[in-house]
């Protein structure tokens, strides 16, 4: 895809050169099938496919980061020491958009607000910031009981898809008795409960 | 129970009477079996019996006051207006409360915190608060899958059944997919997560 520099300073090539250097090919290759999947929604549901693309490529960007670059993000104090409790796998989107902000200079705050809320959704959540946590659960590697539907309603209903993949998280988390972040419930509380 | 009149004014057959005035017969002989297998647990683990037959003969006094009722606490100021968005099954608990207090002089801020936490639980919960929040799940009238290992273990390790507990029920307003009070997730991560 030929960019046009708005959302990044420089070609999709670039970005991908920058994002791969800092995650195992493993990751990349996830990173890539989320794009690939992100942009088949974006051109379904007539979202943005350059802020797309930006937005799948950079989602992970800081999942392979060392724990001490997010916890001097909280002493900072833009964070709550609440989320000292949490890991990676929660500070990879909040924390991480800071990240993808000063490093591969992207500014676009849709851009930036799709790999905050990747991971734990929010109450609200625009259609690119669905487009991402709903390609980030049904990309082509993905398998799990219930894939098959997500992938389903990926295509038939955002918002569907968005409900079905909170619930199933939140079912999983629970079932391993994995602390669950407040945000979580609070997109759960939005999107899927009555 | 002979009653000191330490924590209630009058006689346990005064508070029954009260109590029982309140509700539907059916919801009356629920209470009274929480207060049996509550006495029991209260027996094993050493805690003291009378305020334990206080807090469960309570435990439900607000649940079947009008909706009204509790939005007039809520507009009082004393809770977040957020409450708003949920209903009897969670206000009954935690401003019923207030109505045990004003409408029966029970002071005795045990006796009221078991009372605030027996449906959501919380972070940190007093021995009373664990007796009153298990001994309404595993009364003999309960049945359900589970229960069986519910009543085993609040025999064995109150915080593990209190931990039971929250897990299955978290698991089932999932299932149901009905909105979840944040902080029955603050008591899951307190008690059930790693």
């Amino acid at each position: 895809m030929l960019y046009s520099k708005q959302y990044f300073p420089g070609t999709r090539e670039e970005l991908v050169k920058k994002v791969s250097a800092t995650m195992s090919p493993k990751r990349f290759s996830h990173v890539l099938r989320v794009e690939k999947v992100a942009l088949e929604l974006a051109e379904y549901y007539g979202e943005e496919l350059e802020k797309t693309s930006v937005a799948a490529l950079v989602h992970d960007y800081a999942k392979e980061r060392p724990d001490e670059d997010f916890i001097r993000q909280i002493d900072k104090g833009k964070y709550s020491q609440d989320l000292k409790a949490y890991g990676n796998e929660i500070w990879h989107g909040i924390i991480g958009a800071d990240f993808v902000a000063e490093e591969l200079e992207i500014s676009d705050e849709a851009i930036l607000q799709a790999v905050r809320l990747h991971t734990t959704g929010a109450k609200e959540m625009s259609r690119l910031a669905q487009i991402i946590y709903v390609a980030d659960f049904i990309e082509d590697g993905r398998d799990f009981p219930g894939v098959a539907t997500a992938r389903r309603l990926a295509f038939e209903n955002l918002a569907s898809a968005v409900a079905f993949e909170t619930k199933h998280t939140l079912q999983f988390l629970i079932e391993k008795e994995v602390k669950v972040y407040p945000k979580t419930i609070e997109t759960y509380n939005a999107w899927v409960a009555n």
